[in-house]
């Protein structure tokens, strides 16, 4: 058997390399348009900002060592041009040369990847403007920072890539700026915990626009670049990373008549197969049916890709016996001193995807609070209201968010419930956890909200209720007179029990604390004297550095009240 | 309706405060014999390490903020002495008073906990032998060592809190020896990774002895004491905190006639309802059926007492609802610089049990290698070979190891497989993880096994193996001079195609690597050659840490025949 795969980076080579271990007799042959092969392509922002210091650590494997370890043929530099699904057979050019010339094969593999978006912006082609998808951008901007005085960078764009390259070049002391057309960052998640990820993006020291897309780009006589947005605001900057997002690298496969899926991803089935049987796809060159959305959708993750290199290996030699199931998008990025990660869908996706849900905030320390070291994170879960079905988690917070939201993701993926949630058996020990994991701590919420022992309301409502409702914080009078919600009245916690009469009966009491719990539990106290209760998700500290920062003064002044 | 529940730490505090949420009317009476209430006792060998140095931060609640916030009426220092289930009523002693009075229920919880085993040996009650149970405990044993001079101090049993212990005594820099009856520390590992567990407690300047009992305690006249060993050997020392192990406080619960369990736990349904329908139980006093083994056992965890406490409120207030499903002993203790972990059963165990499974032993990084921190970890897990189901996980290293025991504990849990480990959607990010999870390693290798892709020959064989058999090893020439398995040849991986000549057809062939991969990879060329071939699991650098350490120079010097 004669195996082509045409890319050799994440999907690719793992498929290669996987199909010479069930194969030790195929001839395997992978195409790579670039210079190098199986490089650590996540690694690049780090490198770039001398997080990574030894370029060699980028590489795994080149194309020698291939050959002496798999016997794999890796043409670099070879670019494949065009497929010939009838005869079976790939038109190659080899770049040094520029000579074209055809390889027939029994199976191919397509891994091509994704191609960064450039939109037709005036300006976007000129010097010092880069997009980071491969190690040759890498090794231009690292060349760049090193030999031209570069003082300030946009970042243009503000997904993974885009905060990404804000972190480390703010690491390495330039001043940066991120432009993003949508109204927040990281669109993985909601817009509350994006505000949050906004906030600590400027608490160290970085411009970000949001709801602002980029205009132009204008060349100054100093060398410098001049900026203009789309709400007319111009700045001055030395360097432009565009990191607006990516596409499928459909080329090839749209020339060989290959079923292209609404996003541009080639269409696979479980298989890893394309709409022709004798070619398989892998990594960010392919859409995939979305295991809760009802929809497909590229995925531009290095952990689907290389599982899915493996299962496709697999299925090609032995016959398609192994499935994919899809990614439930399993995500994280670190900013500063915060990680954020998201699993499953957000609010806004399941909304868009009609999607029926509820979410639910609260707030845990990464472990023990008496041990040294531990350190807050906010968890947002979204759950369908009658089956209880886990459908995404968003974490920010620091030490421990990892732990979490893989915990999540394998409840996710295995469509699993509040109840598993509410049973996890962490590993607990202080220097790890709680008793009470922040996993147990969301599942036991949220089994309050669906078994009614509570009633919520959402910090995006908090101030239109506070100017029609009646509105109880349940903290400390100290907490109280340091900042609340407008017109909300002071009642401890502690205290209510013999305030009960001062409670009017005839309307929906709405209730709130620090971070949920003595919300909680005044909620159950008025519950069961007859008052019909909310407590606001995520208490006040949420609301407070989310919605609460659109709060003006003059609303602020009628806190007292 | 009037509630009583004896004992408030975890589990207890954890009932009394959720019965209050669901039910604001009740009489709700709880019992202490100690002092204190809902304290930390995970935290109290830190405290006495000085990892945690404000004792305040021992206490979640006291018995005043409980009347306020619950209106729990709790009563400290006092001791329930007999339970009239007949009648529903207890006998509780006034401790400060010394007065006897009786207190009548309607639903009664017990959560006694467990007592530390004290054996009748010569010397256990003198001066200065102390076991770790309470916050008594632990100021009696903090007062010794600030009061006295402690320059030696003796563990006896090497458990969690005996190992918790050692860590922290050693932090104060008081030399530390542990005593393990036992052939190895921590039962709920395997010998092998035990091992490694031990390797790491003794480059830390502690002296183990294991399979070697306490047999007398003397006092000498210089205050010190003498400990004298089963095995005859003698030495000094200051202190000795006991920690061979607790039983369940069954005391109570026995004299009322309660089913006992064959460990000495109090006999629950998944309702937390004893032999007594109107006697529920919690926590480290009682024993229940284990997930994996058919068996009961007790469960001396936080985790797992803290949610049956909210369980066993709801079925109390509202009839028999939520079901405990059983701990799958989810444990983590932290050994100075390495965190070890484990869930499910380990092979012992198993073995005990007559269950079938198969063992296999990865080394991973806890994130991309080109990252900076990266950190090894030895992962061994146990699966059924023909359905997959995973059946326990255990972890050694030092990033990151609680959150793959995390994520493995979700999979035992929800007796997923094999596949599922594959599956696994992690979060990653270069800091985070690698593209492949250690947990998604974990799977491929145990599913290269069980797909008879890779046979494998465990480490405890490798010995007996190394004297009969055709024994390859298949790392550099440079590695092999370092170090290698008696009686193995060299052939490196990248030679091994043209080898193949020199290897015998007749016989089985066994090969290994550094960690596993490339004599999986060796193994994969060898048997599509018409070979038979096992590669040894965990590799070389297992097998060295573990069985190969008591390997006789002489044997050693067969090294390079």
């Amino acid at each position: 058997m004669k195996y082509i795969i045409i890319g050799a980076v994440a999907g690719g080579a793992s498929t290669a390399a996987r199909i010479r271990r069930l194969d030790e007799t195929a001839e395997i042959i992978m195409i790579e348009k670039g210079e190098y092969v199986s490089y650590a392509n996540c690694g690049l922002p780090y490198y770039i900002g001398d997080v990574i210091k030894d370029r060699n650590k980028l590489f795994i494997q080149d194309a020698a060592s291939f050959k002496r370890r798999f016997n794999i043929d890796v043409k670099v530099r070879t670019e494949a041009i065009e497929i010939h699904p009838s005869e079976k057979k790939v038109t190659l050019l080899d770049l040094y040369t520029q000579k074209t010339y055809t390889e027939s094969y029994d199976k191919l593999v397509l891994s091509t990847g994704a191609v960064p978006i450039k939109p037709p912006i005036p300006g976007i082609h000129s010097a010092n403007v880069f997009t980071i998808r491969d190690v040759h951008d890498t090794d231009l901007v690292k060349a760049v920072i090193q030999n031209q005085k570069v003082k300030h960078a946009t970042v243009v764009g503000g997904g993974f890539i885009g905060i990404e390259m804000m972190e480390n070049l703010t690491h390495l002391g330039i001043k940066t700026r991120v432009i993003e057309r949508a109204p927040q960052l990281l669109a993985f998640l909601d817009e509350d915990m994006a505000l949050l990820a906004k906030s600590e993006i400027e608490a160290n020291g970085v411009v970000v626009d949001v709801n602002n897309g980029l205009s132009e780009i204008r060349d100054n006589a100093d060398g410098s670049k001049t900026i203009k947005l789309e709400n007319g605001d111009e700045f001055q900057t030395d360097m432009v990373i565009l990191s607006i997002g990516v596409l499928p690298n459909n080329f090839l496969a749209k020339a060989a008549g290959l079923e292209i899926g609404q996003k541009g991803g080639v269409l696979v089935d479980e298989y890893m197969q394309t709409s022709n049987s004798d070619i398989y796809a892998v990594g960010d060159v392919i859409e995939f049916h979305h295991p809760i959305c009802n929809a497909s959708y590229p995925i531009y993750l290095a952990g689907p890709a290389n599982k899915q290199g493996r299962i496709c290996a697999n299925n090609i030699v032995n016959g398609n016996t192994k499935k994919f199931n899809g990614s439930v998008s399993t995500t994280i990025v670190k900013v500063f001193g915060k990680t954020i990660a998201a699993t499953g869908s957000n609010s806004r996706l399941l909304k868009n995807h009609n999607i029926k849900h509820i979410t639910s905030i609260t707030h845990s320390s990464s472990n023990a609070g008496y041990y040294p070291g531990s350190t807050p994170m906010v968890i947002k879960i979204a759950f369908d209201p009658e089956s209880g079905v886990l459908l995404g988690a968003q974490i920010i917070g620091e030490e421990g968010v990892d732990k979490r939201v893989d915990v999540f993701s394998t409840y996710v993926q295995n469509k699993q419930t509040i109840d598993d949630l509410m049973e996890f058996e962490q590993a607990y020990a202080p220097p790890f956890s709680s008793a009470k994991d922040p996993v147990n701590m969301a599942g036991f919420v949220a089994n309050n909200i669906m078994d009614k022992v509570m009633q919520i309301y959402n910090p995006e409502d908090a101030i239109e209720i506070s100017k029609k409702e009646f509105l109880i914080d349940v903290r400390t009078p100290e907490e109280f007179e340091a900042g609340t919600i407008p017109n909300a009245r002071n009642i401890e916690l502690d205290e209510l029990r013999n305030h009960l009469t001062e409670i009017p009966k005839d309307k929906t009491i709405y209730v709130f604390c620090e971070v949920g719990l003595r919300g909680y539990l005044a909620s159950r106290i008025l519950v069961q004297h007859g008052f019909e209760v909310r407590n606001l998700s995520g208490g006040y500290r949420f609301w407070k550095n989310t919605y609460g920062l659109t709060v003006g003064e003059s609303e602020k002044a009628f806190t007292y009240n």
